[in-house]
């Protein structure tokens, strides 16, 4: 059965509507570019790079606003201490893998210069999650061209999920996972906002996953399809590091939405993340880094403008947008889930697939199919 | 059909095992108490106090180490700045409603006083979620001596659940809320250790309603069981304040612990009640006062001792905790509203109990029974 | 000597220049109220409570843009929860004695009720400082109504500094501290803004005090001029609690603006509050509760609004705004200081005030006059 | 004059007596390493790489406490979520310039995996300030060899000062500034602490300069000595990013001590820089990332122990500890300056260095000399 999105399995999350692309693409302006690294000599690697720009080449001089918050700070997002300072998002994000995260990082800035943009800002926001139970981790194979590549990729419209950019070498409870996408339409005040989600997901233990409430992961044990974070060559046997078989791993969530947030009202809806990833199952295990970032696209601060004219939700209004924005995170983590593909690894750890017709059948004894 | 605890019902929510009572006094030395105040004239009244004592009397100068986290912090938790400087918690902790939590802090103090111990610690932890909606909440009702009465009669083993004490006029997922604990073993290390919660529920929308996954809220929809919170005399109706209609309210927890935490893994257990939350289906609506504390008595810090030794549980074993403080949560919240019984309140608005023959059909209906 | 404030004894602080009335009350329709408790008998009291409105009236539902700052968190100031998730802040700020400090924060509510106002703000905001070594603190002595009639008496234009209000029975650097205030104005983006800040002083050890940077406190030492916190009957020698003879207390410091700021901006303003603190010598110790915090009436926010226009002053900015905000402290606590008089307090613990004759004699030795 | 530290002027600030000598490395086991890059061709480099380990090589498993605070976050410190979530650092801490934060943050790892030291930490903390005004910072001159070469030239003992490492291109008040260093002994319950600071110096303007509360800067005005930041070239002057000429830049300091603290006692602990800071005239401008780390040797944390036994040092004992910080980081920014020789840098900008005659003729005016 070929890989589909969750809705095409005849799926349904949540309550509220999707906007037509599901996507965090669907936010105005907002725009998705991979690279992938997969090569199998002299090292297997299994990596790459995502990069969500908020905006157009503008964003280096005319900055959205935006929040962050660490439901389990076991990993990295740089550019923390900056956003909580002025809430003002002025690069592309980029995520990738846990040791090459720095080199992304400073990629970014080094494509602004690059390109002639102008370098004010030069805090970048990137974040990371570890490959290293597939790829061979400690060749540190990023370099910041692969970064400038996901750069110049970037695009509007349908997004590709899965294996694919920093989610190349993913594992979410316990199947494969990798990056991806869902948006769901929220309408407050008369007037309707769009909140989408793009995840790089690799975290997670079996028994915990859920779809739409009903105990998937239960339904599929480790004896049935084995798992890629146990058994031999784990963390704790000596061989390499890596994530726990408590379920360890990391989960990124960017969220975007055109809904005029202030700064400290995209903290809000970035801590929603949370509830989004414990409908699918997500705890926050301990050796897990689940940092999320929102940002809205719905105000713009133009450096060096001595005032300026931003608009602000009501805050009763945030309501319908933390409800779209779990809605959006539940289902690009099952998206990731759903759409990516069984990868053998490093030193032949095999990740496998969630099984779509397993799935499928699942839902129907639970009677939601 | 008599109110029960949700197992009682056949119901289990969570993997985890939970203590011999399911109850926060199964952390070891936790104690209890509830003063709860019904009046139906001059004034309609349905308010309380609820303490939550970590340890014996010798708290006031053998403190504990606590933390906590506000998922949405639409409401008031005193002494929080305290906590988050010192990590010491050093009194019992209160629970009431929205006017008259600050009463409830003094008296804490004042019972320290008058009981003639040391008053070395006087920054108390007070906590509110609003009861307005069932209650004449300007009338101020609480004094301090509801406070000392809550405070006497604490008591560990088994504690009332429901319209009890700080629970008395709440209103969760617009059924009837209130009070509910529970509990959970987790194995670390090779020890095993308690997390006990303790919930004031008061959130909420129907249709998020979920048990074990299944959409309660859904099944029993406000046509067929009326919410205390829509129709005539809501917020926004302009007779009187309160939660909105989009699901306001709070939801006050508090976990606690014998594994011997330091303060920062407090601050990371309180985080997890997110997660036991969001399984109920509270996404912490704006108008939401959803505030946590955690408090482990796995180590005591003496005042004035120069140097104290402490211990403190490895990293890793804190992933057991988090689902057990998850869980906990979670079931907490059910036994809430599956114990509190139907209320009619001022200007004769009802919170109806969540039906508990309906509640076993549907989970009947969705193979969970 | 009378007492006098620090400019008019010749002693300038700071680079920019103050407002009119070198007052908080210098930015627009801020309004400083103050009810004042002394008794001798039955017991010796020494309290009061100071309630600093942002606006007129219309606060209730008119709300101002607001963030708080903790540098050392031994102290409570209500409401912080609410302010971090907001940043909206809809009534007058409190500030009274430690003990009291809950019944004070209700007040503010019952006020509101009292007075027909909208109640759908019930969060407020109420510090507070320890008095407990001049007044007779067990007692309880500050009522509702205390905190009504400072409400009431609030007045825009020049406000009363020293033992008033709140501050009656403060201690600063070991000389009788109490209420101050300060303002400046600042240029930036070719506006003019001002910045004023109110204090609570109650910290302090004498060593460390300075007055623009010349060591007034190493020049009048205690053998010169006791300490009413050290000698008999402190903390440790068992007869009552108390700030530590290292220099416990606290420092509530209210900032207000007209800059157009935005909640995450007010964040940063009230961190400035540090600085300020620092130059005058105080550190943070480890009894003190130094909590800070700013607001903006340059932006107001109407309750049920759907959308608010709102405007943000540039980054750049704050660097103005951030010195005056630390002026502004600076010289608040030093008027504080200066306008305090002598107090003989509960058990005779006298609270001498800074002398300003010597102190200007310090200073001219050190060619500051 | 040759450069030399601030005591050896005969200037003494604060009141607690220095290590023995006067430097981080005072704290047991500390060691500071330098890797400095000085080319006029090809391109104009004045930039380096500090790093401070808290530890021996042990540090990858046995971890120290640790937690930061961001005063002004108008920069960057790698790994600061994990820091905030764990409070354990495992790794040696890196500085240097803005650009290339990340590829000395990734040069960590890379270290550690070279050496064969476990991989378990791999999110280190690396800081930077931005030299961009002296180097030139576009051409992403440090590499991670160069980090590499810091790591492995650290040593105990006395360390150097001034145009070093990091410290190569910085700007301090509007003089050059650098890295500095400096310690003091606390007395607490008894026992005896050192509290060592290192810090990159790379902030403030001219005016706001003091010197043990003489106000130094205004003595110097920029008339006489020339300031780097104003002029042509600068930012807003479209030729190239910087500081701004408020006084932007930035400062990391370093905090380290032997008493045995908690993370959250870390936490308060670095959050004393800022007074510190504040004593030289540090007022955190918008522009400047003012961020602190500290960490206590007094614990050790096994890494794979399933129960850690640490000590807590008493809150009390705190205070001494503060003033040892605020007064350790006082010294150590005026070491950076006094020790700092003047510099010509790219498109010939010139750092002057504070003249240390001058200096000490301005002490004598104001009677400290």
């Amino acid at each position: 059965m070929a890989r589909a999105r969750l809705r095409e399995l005849g799926i349904t999350v949540g309550q509220l509507t999707p906007g037509s692309l599901n996507a965090i693409t669907d936010v105005p302006g907002v725009r998705v570019g991979y690279a992938t690294l997969v090569a199998d000599a002299p090292h297997v690697i299994r990596t790459g790079v995502t990069m969500v720009w908020p905006a157009d080449m503008d964003i280096w001089t005319n900055y959205v606003f935006a929040g962050s918050h660490s439901f389990n700070g076991n990993g990295e997002m740089t550019g923390l201490v900056w956003i909580a300072e002025q809430g003002l998002l002025g690069a592309p994000i980029g995520i990738t893998n846990t040791y090459d995260v720095g080199t992304v990082r400073d990629a970014i800035t080094a494509y602004a210069v690059a390109k002639g943009a102008p370098q004010d800002f030069h805090l970048p926001v990137a974040a990371e999650t570890y490959d290293g139970r597939l790829s061979d981790i400690a060749t540190f194979a990023v370099k910041k061209e692969l970064a400038f590549e996901a750069l110049d990729k970037a695009t509007g419209g349908h997004i590709a999920e899965g294996n694919v950019g920093g989610g190349t070498g993913m594992i979410a409870h316990e199947f494969k996972g990798g990056t991806g996408t869902a948006s769901r339409v929220a309408t407050a005040g008369g007037e309707r906002y769009t909140v989408g989600a793009l995840v790089q997901a690799n975290y997670g233990q079996r028994e915990l996953l859920r779809v739409d409430g009903v105990p998937v992961g239960k339904e599929i044990p480790i004896k049935d399809i084995p798992s890629p974070r146990r058994g031999r060559g784990l963390a704790g046997a000596g061989d390499q590091p890596g994530p726990s078989p408590d379920g360890g791993g990391s989960i990124i969530v960017v969220l975007a939405t055109d809904a005029p947030l202030l700064p400290i009202q995209c903290q809000r809806l970035a801590r929603r993340a949370t509830t989004g990833l414990a409908w699918v199952g997500g705890i926050g295990s301990n050796g897990s880094g689940d940092i999320f970032i929102a940002f809205s696209v719905g105000n713009r601060v133009r450096h060096g403008e001595p005032v300026s004219n931003v608009r602000m939700i009501a805050p009763d209004a945030m309501t319908a947008l933390f409800q779209a924005a779990a809605e959006a995170t539940e289902e690009a983590i099952l998206n990731a889930m759903t759409m990516a593909e069984t990868t053998v690894g490093n030193k032949g750890v095999t990740a496998h697939a969630l099984p779509l017709d397993r799935l499928q059948e699942i839902m129907r004894k639970y009677r939601r199919l």
